[in-house]
């Protein structure tokens, strides 16, 4: 099956990356808004321009868009699903229905596939919410992120005067997760279950009480929480956090019984040396998928809740049974 | 909907009570192979003589059965299925393939819609197998099993001269675990990843060093295992032992990158106070989607790897899509 990126950013290079480990899989190329030749690629795939992108329509069997969500995906995602099956990984969370009904409509009136919201969270984490619901109707759920960068809080702090560069953890409580993995049931508050490490590059002639003032007090961002900030050298930011690692942990405690007497602790967690890497990952196994379902017949935008997990293995249904089941 | 339950044993009694926690569903009632009249019910819900089911054709839209998988279900599962839907927790994971196929063959014959192996491991430990290989290829997989009751080594130490009574608790080895959390990908024997821990009550006449040399050297069960052999009064075993808790841990590590730099650990673990009540409530999830794959006329056998998770709920689409995603 051929694949191609639409977008070449952190998200892009992860699918190129990713589509090299699956052998039922070539990689057709990447779609760029970018001049295409001054692109260049990290494995030497071709690059083409995103306006040429139709002429390509027979070429392609699924199109992965690796747009941002707040402008690119809301509008490229409906476009694209009119010539391609496609999939992204918008994640906007209370934008998603809306989303879903735009992919949805065009996909059925052009007999196209598509799957929206696919990654971690949203993605496999919400997989699991849905399947420990299920099992489980009388419990509670608890989302804990971290140890990772975010990098919307990162922006956040750079955008402070006097601050020349920046790197935010988001860090779960470890006793929170310990309450709950205990079946205590905590309430917990948004500061008793992350914290916010932040670690800042500043000019030489800031105030580093004011700067570290206005990100802790910053509405949203870190009011809430209860934040530690490391004033460092950007030879050491470089040296020590350019990675971009994330995880986190989906858990949901509930109760059975005659007298709701028995505990039961569901609990998934990654821990990911590179989020997007890791996100590019799910993508392509994704778009498996959704390659099947259009040779079925099975058109229209789909979420990880509406496909078969068989449909993202490459293995055939004996093999999964003998090997996995 | 409405459910029966077939064999009424503790996963029979697990499944009497999970439907309860499920406002969608109703208990018709269980069948059994004893006497009928002699049988009290946890709830009160009526008995019924298994050979008189067939009269119950149009009462039932899911039969969950609930018998070993060792002479049982073998047998009753294909025969079942030529009336009703079915479901079962067939484990011996070895012969799948073939009570898949005669299960299949049947259902499909009359169609009806039938799940097999369905519970945590056959079950949700397949799934999350399945997930995590098909979103990192390049990767390694591990089980561990417990801290949880076995039944079938408990059941061996009991067949032990001079053993009154025993219960056997599977337990992973903590270190192992730790290395495989850390991208380590040891290669671990069957002694490097689980200890065997035994309680024993023994006659008072009893040769103790004997018993605890025959268990510690029985092939297949205890031989290959760092066994602990632990002798208490009968008292201190019904005291102390008589729950009957599982769990455990399916892990998969990983590797991306363009050097494969990058290392991924996606793990999924149960901590279970009750072994038949969860698996239970996994099955009684996956009857919500046989009836549901049944409604749309998607007959024949299903295992977990074909079930899309949105069947598993009870929301609307737009509920999950909105509250889960």
């Amino acid at each position: 099956m051929k694949i191609a990126i639409y977008g070449y950013g952190n998200l892009g290079k992860g699918v190129e990356l990713a589509v090299r480990q699956n052998d039922d899989m070539e990689l057709f190329g990447v779609f760029t808004r970018r001049n295409p030749e001054s692109l260049k690629t990290l494995t030497g795939i071709p690059a083409y321009s995103s306006s040429d992108i139709e002429k390509y329509k027979n070429d392609i069997d699924v199109l992965i868009i690796c747009g941002g969500s707040a402008t690119d995906l809301p509008e490229m995602t409906p476009a694209l699903a009119k010539h391609f099956n496609v999939i992204d990984s918008f994640d906007t969370h209370a934008d998603i229905p809306v989303h879903f009904a735009k992919v949805d409509k065009v996909a059925k009136e052009n007999g196209t596939t598509a799957a929206i919201s696919v990654g971690w969270d949203p993605g496999m984490f919400s997989l699991n919410r849905l399947y420990a619901n299920s099992i489980l109707p009388d419990g509670k759920d608890y989302t804990f992120w971290g140890k990772g960068v975010s990098q919307g809080h990162s922006d956040a702090i750079r955008r402070i005067e006097g601050v020349l560069d920046a790197r935010q953890y988001t860090c779960p409580v470890e006793e929170a997760m310990e309450k709950v993995r205990k079946g205590e049931n905590p309430e917990l508050t948004t500061r008793e279950k992350h914290t916010r490490l932040c670690y800042v590059v500043a000019s030489d002639d800031a105030d580093l009480a004011r700067i570290e003032n206005e990100i802790k007090t910053m509405p949203k961002y870190f009011a809430d929480y209860d934040t530690t900030v490391n004033f460092i050298s950007q030879e050491e930011l470089d040296r020590d956090h350019k990675g971009i690692p994330h995880g986190g942990s989906v858990i949901r405690t509930g109760k059975t019984g005659l007298n709701g007497e028995n505990n039961h602790v569901i609990e998934y967690s990654l821990k990911l040396d590179s989020n997007p890497e890791f996100t590019a990952s799910v993508l392509v196994a994704y778009a498996r998928a959704v390659y099947k379902l259009n040779k079925k017949g099975d058109t229209g935008c789909k979420t990880v809740f509406d496909i078969a997990p068989a449909d993202l293995s490459p293995m055939s249904h004996e093999e999964m049974i003998s090997h996995l089941l």
